[in-house]
Order: C-alpha cells, then sequence, then structure tokens
C-alpha cells in the first residue's frame, strides 16, 4: 500500500545543470536548473525550465540561445553556490573563478571548467505557470576528452555527474556502472522463450519497442546485447 | 579544448522512467523513457517525450493521462526489458510479473512494485520532431513507505533509482549521499564575504537566487544551512 504524498514535483534522479547565458549588455550569466531533460531525439532536443522572475530568463529569450553545462562532482561547492546568487547583483563566474567561453554555434556561453557542454538554440518557449519551459534544440555537444570513450561517446563515470533529490533537498553521486543497455532485458526474453518452448527471437526480428532507455541507436545496441545475453538472472521484487 | 562531438542527444545524467498508460480497450500499457524531467514547481508538472510511433503515444492522447513510475535497481532486468518489446505484441505485465494498480487521481494505471510514482494529467502536448513531448500535471505522488523519511518526503538512496547515460548507452546506480542543498554553498558565501571585509549575508536577506537545486523550498533550505555552514571547503578544478 503506497502513502499519497500530495501533489508535488519530485521527479527522481534529476539532473544538476548549470545554464548558461547573455546579459542584455553582453556579460555572461549563469543559473542551476534540476528541472530539465532530453525531450527529443529528431532534432536532439532539450528541456530547462525556469521561474520566470529569474535573471536569466530574459537572456534566453533575448538571444533565443542557452548552454546547458554539466558539472563534475568536484564543481559541487561552487555549483550549490550559483543557485544561492543572483547574476543580478553578483558576478559569478569571478565568484567562483569559472571561465565563460563564447560558444561556436550559439549566442550563449558555455563554462569551460564542466566536461559536457551542450549548445542549443532556442526552439520552443512554453509557459506553464511559476516557470517557462525553454526547449533547446542541440547544435553541438562538447566534451573533455577525458570524458570520452575510444569512440567519441562521452562516459558518465567519467563525467561523474551531480544527482539532485528534491524529496530529501540533497546532493547524489553518480554510482558504479550497472549494465550495458538492453543485455539484461535480452537475457530475460531468451528465458521467457524458453519457457515458452519458442525459439529466442533473432534481435532484428523484434517487434517495435518502446522507446530506448537510451534514446537512439536501439538496433545496434540490440545486436551488440544478443550476442552476450545468455544468461541467466532471478527476477525477484520485494514490494 | 573540447572536443566537438556534433548535434547529439547525450544528455545526462537521465532518469530511466517507467510510464503507465490505459490502451483503447482499457488494459494496462507501460513503456521505459529516458526522455523527460520535472518542469515547473507551480502547478507541478512533469514531462516526458515519447516518439510519435510507440504504442503508448496514443493511449496518452486519448485518456488525457499517464503515471511516471521509479524503478529501482532491483528492477533493472524488467526496465530493461520493458524497453525491447512493444505492448502492442506482449503483455509486459504477464512477462515481467509486475502488477498494475489503477490511479486514484487519472485514468492510468501505475506499477505496484515501483517505489514512487506520479499521477498525471495531461496538461500539453508539444509537437517537437520525432518525439512528442507530453506535459503532465502532478495530481499526486504516490511512495512506498519504506522509502520516505521521517518527515514524509521521498529519500533518493532509498529509492535508489537508475540512471541512463546515453553516451555509453549504459546504466548506473545512484551513488552516495554528498550533500544537503545550499550547505556548501552558503559555506562558500561566508568565505567571499570573509574575502572581501564584508559581514556574512543572512540567509533571510539574500538576493533573489537562481532556480533551486532542488526546485522548491529554498528559504527553508537557506535557513537550514546557514546553521551549519560554518565550514570552509578548498575550491579547486581540473580542467
Amino acid at each position: 500500500m503506497k502513502r499519497s504524498l500530495g501533489a508535488k514535483p519530485l521527479g527522481l534522479p534529476a539532473p544538476v545543470w548549470v545554464v548558461g547565458s547573455y546579459s542584455p549588455d553582453g556579460s555572461p550569466a549563469i543559473m542551476v536548473v534540476s528541472w530539465g531533460g532530453i525531450c527529443c531525439s529528431t532534432p536532439p532536443c532539450v528541456a530547462i525550465s525556469i521561474d520566470k522572475t529569474r535573471f536569466s530568463h530574459a537572456n534566453i529569450i533575448e538571444h533565443r540561445a542557452f548552454t546547458v553545462n554539466v558539472p563534475s562532482r568536484r564543481h559541487l561547492i561552487a555549483t550549490d553556490y550559483l543557485g544561492l546568487v543572483s547574476g543580478a547583483t553578483v558576478d559569478k563566474f569571478s565568484a567562483t573563478g569559472l571561465t565563460a567561453v563564447k560558444s561556436d554555434t550559439v549566442q550563449a556561453p558555455f563554462v569551460k571548467e564542466f566536461p559536457l557542454v551542450f549548445e542549443c538554440r532556442l526552439l520552443q518557449s512554453i509557459d506553464i505557470g511559476s516557470h517557462t519551459q525553454f526547449i533547446g534544440q542541440i547544435m553541438d555537444v562538447k566534451a573533455d576528452e577525458a570524458v570520452l570513450d575510444d569512440r567519441g561517446n562521452p562516459v558518465a563515470g567519467k563525467v561523474s555527474p551531480l544527482i539532485s533529490s528534491a524529496g530529501d533537498r540533497s546532493y547524489y553521486a553518480l554510482g558504479e556502472y550497472l549494465e550495458q543497455a538492453y543485455v539484461p532485458g535480452m537475457a530475460l526474453m531468451a528465458e521467457i522463450a524458453a519457457k515458452n518452448g519458442t525459439n529466442e527471437p533473432e534481435p532484428g526480428a523484434l517487434a517495435p519497442g518502446e522507446a530506448a532507455p537510451t534514446g537512439t541507436g536501439r538496433r545496434a545496441d540490440l545486436q551488440r546485447a544478443g550476442r552476450k545475453s545468455h544468461h541467466e538472472k532471478e527476477m525477484t521484487y520485494a514490494t
């Protein structure tokens, strides 16, 4: 039996992102957001929500651009500080020692010290209530070499992003690597097929699935997973 | 110097959420999404994005409702499997042993075994491209007693949500608790004030800040943080 907690924005896990924009006078501004997430694959888009009273809100509308910067765990102190002061009264770059760099693709600054950056062109502004949701088309992703794997993809364990929890108003670290997408699911499929006396389905012949947990490249994942999914795991739930 | 990775939806960290809806025939449907996040505080809203070809897409439009269910780490196998098959051809509840429960507040089922659930009324549908973003007003949050603290708030460490990384197409666990929101930032504020020879600002007298990392209740957080922020930490960045 679940307890009813009422209508609250307790989404979990939530990111800890730093949004970069230019002020009307051209100076760089940054703020912390936890209300956001990727919202489309084609075109690639990210959504962030900002309280209408915030300093950065007008900046994004003015320049129709913003960046999403992913701080690492080591940037916790500065990132937390960014949520306590307003760019209207404090030069947050100077206070924290962070560095603003002009983006290549959009009229917004990114944070040099943060390992992963999304440069976004404002696509839509959605008035929801206290917050405006800005949908940004990702024009480029930029990353430090140190967080990339040998195929040039950012590895979560190397980025080491912060995670926010509204329920207990706390920051958490990213934990350990668990599984490659589709490997455990393929193993379960094989188990179900065996129980039903049917052949294990070929990955290429699968029914169209629901949204991939990692969003894109499902077929390649399935093919990789299919090659190494022949182990069984017990599935039990505590309720 | 950052490497340019091109325009890709590599947002990090991303949630691993299971969305519940009712099919036209009234049977419960579930799918995995990683494109989503909280998008407003007042009213409390969560956004999820779903590929237009998916089975659940029409369900949500039909019933103007959905649930967001947060699986724990122990539900990894079943959750991954949900991303491999379609509700058009497979009864995912029967296959995984998960249980659909009718929501109190909206026309959508939630997953009994998952510790944290958001019941949502469809507020807006945003056509972005490959995906439609559904903005749902959170009508109620339901949680297992086991994941609540003594004030009735869900604790991230107890929920133990999965985290998705699109860059390395992998699942990660939630890591360790790091800090209470605003505690490290308040300490840095005090340090900056001391350097500048000004008095440490009173939490209640702070300039309006940017969006709180945990979204709501900033003043209470500040007051709590102000009482225990008088330690100093060194801030260094590797770039």
